[in-house]
């Protein structure tokens, strides 16, 4: 038999998929993942080490880590029963759709948005409509509202704030939208503690609402994986039958107990001067002639460039600088992301930015840094 | 909107399911759920604590866990490019069959087997076909064979060895086997340590062939959630479309290499105990009137019970001894599944069983019991 011979076995919609990647740069000042600059504090941590010397590790994880649930309903002002954690949010954004996905249903997705929601899509069959985002990097809820009653499609996904364009969905447009489709309406939230807006309080109202959270952004723990969706009982009951049994490792379970418990004291102050470099990044950037940033709700912006994103982004990796070039997402062929660093970070990548921005040789560095290459 | 509404946009076949789940019953001996009895040795968790502390919880992990790819060829005797790591083999099951089954598409399984194979591929609105072990509870590789012939079906999973019985699949029924599909067969290894046999010898030759493995039996991580895949890197390409981007934590990782690094010298001794442990266990059961134990290759083994199985489940939930009643599986109406514990343990269940079959006081405890409740 030949190697390729086995490959007729996947689905042809599989085959034809590019696999999701990430190019395998490497800088001291990492601004390409949206992750939290200042790091898990060190007391979280701590306290979750030591609740690990007695945890038997050889046992399984609770098959419903109660206490955990509990936890996220206090914090995101929901019920229990209403909650299922897992393994990052991607894993919960994947039992969503698988549980109501497949050929001749329908996802509806505004783009540029978060890749891996049309990826899944396709993966299970479905057909997958995309409509843009406003000229202004803003949802259209005019349009999607159109698309809903033309298309109907079984399941909408709105990142809010979304990633990389850190817009959010206006609640009243949410409700609206809520109200106008039976199917589902995934408000993917992994950024909403930047944003001081989150549709939880709506969960009580509609049905068919799914919010999905995560603790790789906000609560500093991206390498440990932990995401939580909030919805009605009900529905958690079905989504939770893609859930795999014991997804969530019982090291990860302990320290979101923990990142919890320390939030107030803990997270909630690096989130808060996340906000004002926000801030303060953004006024430095509209000083820069060559670039305009685009207003973000998020930890992260995308900022239109005169200069190629490409070229920035080699000038700043040759400064030990890495940012995401988004130039082949839809809408954004002149556009980079940066996520916000510490302070020192940022200065550096501002004064990069106006490095290159002020012209001074960066076609000559261009190109020595590509004869070197 | 009432709250049932929405349920509308469940796939039907999801909607039918019966959600997967586990008595929540706790007692102090736990052998239930064929997990390391000896616990993860001291030394690999002290390793992985101190590596820990140095690693950045709040950044991803990385994209291709490379180091414990390399890890796993070096163990599993095969190419890192052939192997996908992931959060628990539980996870991998559900990747190969996304990107192969769908309406129309057929799974093959041979039962009484791991229950989630059926529930993944009925999820995805596959067929699946199912055929039963032989009366002594081994691979019928005839009807293996015929049922691939006349079914062609995309993907087969043969759990080896099996849970909940113990068989294993003869090697040259499997290279048969993959000689008469083009479709892929799909190996699960999750016991393969306890038995001294393995199918990765035959991906050389079988592109086809997919092994999965885990580190929640032998390698004593069951809460830690780590399995693997090994297949030809073309189907392995394929397959890592369905897997989701940073599936496996940062810490899980790391503790999985300490365990590869030290297999030899802490592991592998506690599996050659469990290996004399079940066969001792296995010659006991043989001289208990009214039991009649199957000789398995895996860490755990069913008995025929000539009480109902419920009732011995609760006759040693009263000792402490928590084991599993599995007489709701096909063919296993008289049967229950003990994991083989530490000697102690296997001690203290033995002398249950042995009480609770000389027939001093059953019926008069066990109604007495069912008073109390």
């Amino acid at each position: 038999m030949k190697a390729t011979e086995p490959l007729q076995t996947i689905k042809p919609e599989v085959r034809n998929l590019h696999p999701y990647s990430l190019s395998p740069d490497r800088a001291r000042i990492k601004l390409n993942q949206n992750e939290n600059p200042w790091g898990t504090p060190p007391e979280v941590k701590q306290e979750t080490l030591t609740r690990l010397v007695d945890r038997p590790w050889s046992r399984y994880p609770d098959f419903i880590p109660v206490q955990l649930h509990q936890k996220l309903a206090a914090f995101a002002g929901w019920t229990a029963d209403g909650i299922i954690a897992g393994n990052g949010s991607n894993e919960l954004i994947q039992a969503v759709l698988m549980v109501t996905l497949g050929p001749g249903k329908r996802l509806l997705i505004s783009e540029p948005t978060f890749a891996l929601y049309k990826q899944i899509g396709t993966v299970l069959g479905a057909g997958v409509l995309s409509q843009p985002l406003t000229p202004e990097l803003t949802y259209d809820a005019g349009l999607l509202k159109k698309s809903l009653q033309d298309q109907r499609p079984e399941v909408v996904i709105i990142c809010s704030p979304n990633n990389p364009t850190g817009c959010v969905i206006q609640h009243a447009d949410l409700a609206e939208l809520l109200e106008l489709t039976p199917g589902l309406i995934v408000v993917d939230e992994a950024y909403f503690e930047f944003s001081g807006q989150t549709a939880a309080p709506l969960l009580e109202r509609y049905p068919n609402l799914v919010v999905l959270r995560t603790f790789s952004k906000a609560m500093a723990m991206a390498g440990l994986r932990v995401g939580y969706l909030l919805a009605s009982p009900e529905l958690v009951r079905e989504i939770s039958k893609a859930v795999l049994p014991y997804n969530l490792n019982a090291i990860s379970q302990t320290a979101a107990e923990v990142a919890l418990e320390m939030y107030a004291s803990s997270l909630k102050p690096l989130v808060e001067k996340i906000i004002s470099e926000r801030e303060r990044v953004f006024s430095r950037l509209q000083g820069i002639s060559g670039l305009l940033p685009v207003r973000s709700r998020a930890n992260f912006m995308v900022v239109k460039s005169s200069v190629e994103p490409a070229r920035v982004f080699k000038e700043l990796l040759r400064r030990d600088i890495l940012i995401r070039d988004v130039s082949r997402y839809p809408l954004l062929k002149d556009y980079f992301r940066l996520s916000i660093g510490t302070t020192a970070e940022n200065d550096q990548l501002l004064n990069g930015l106006e490095e290159i921005f002020t012209g001074r040789n960066i076609l000559e560095n261009y190109e020595h840094h590509q004869k070197e290459a």
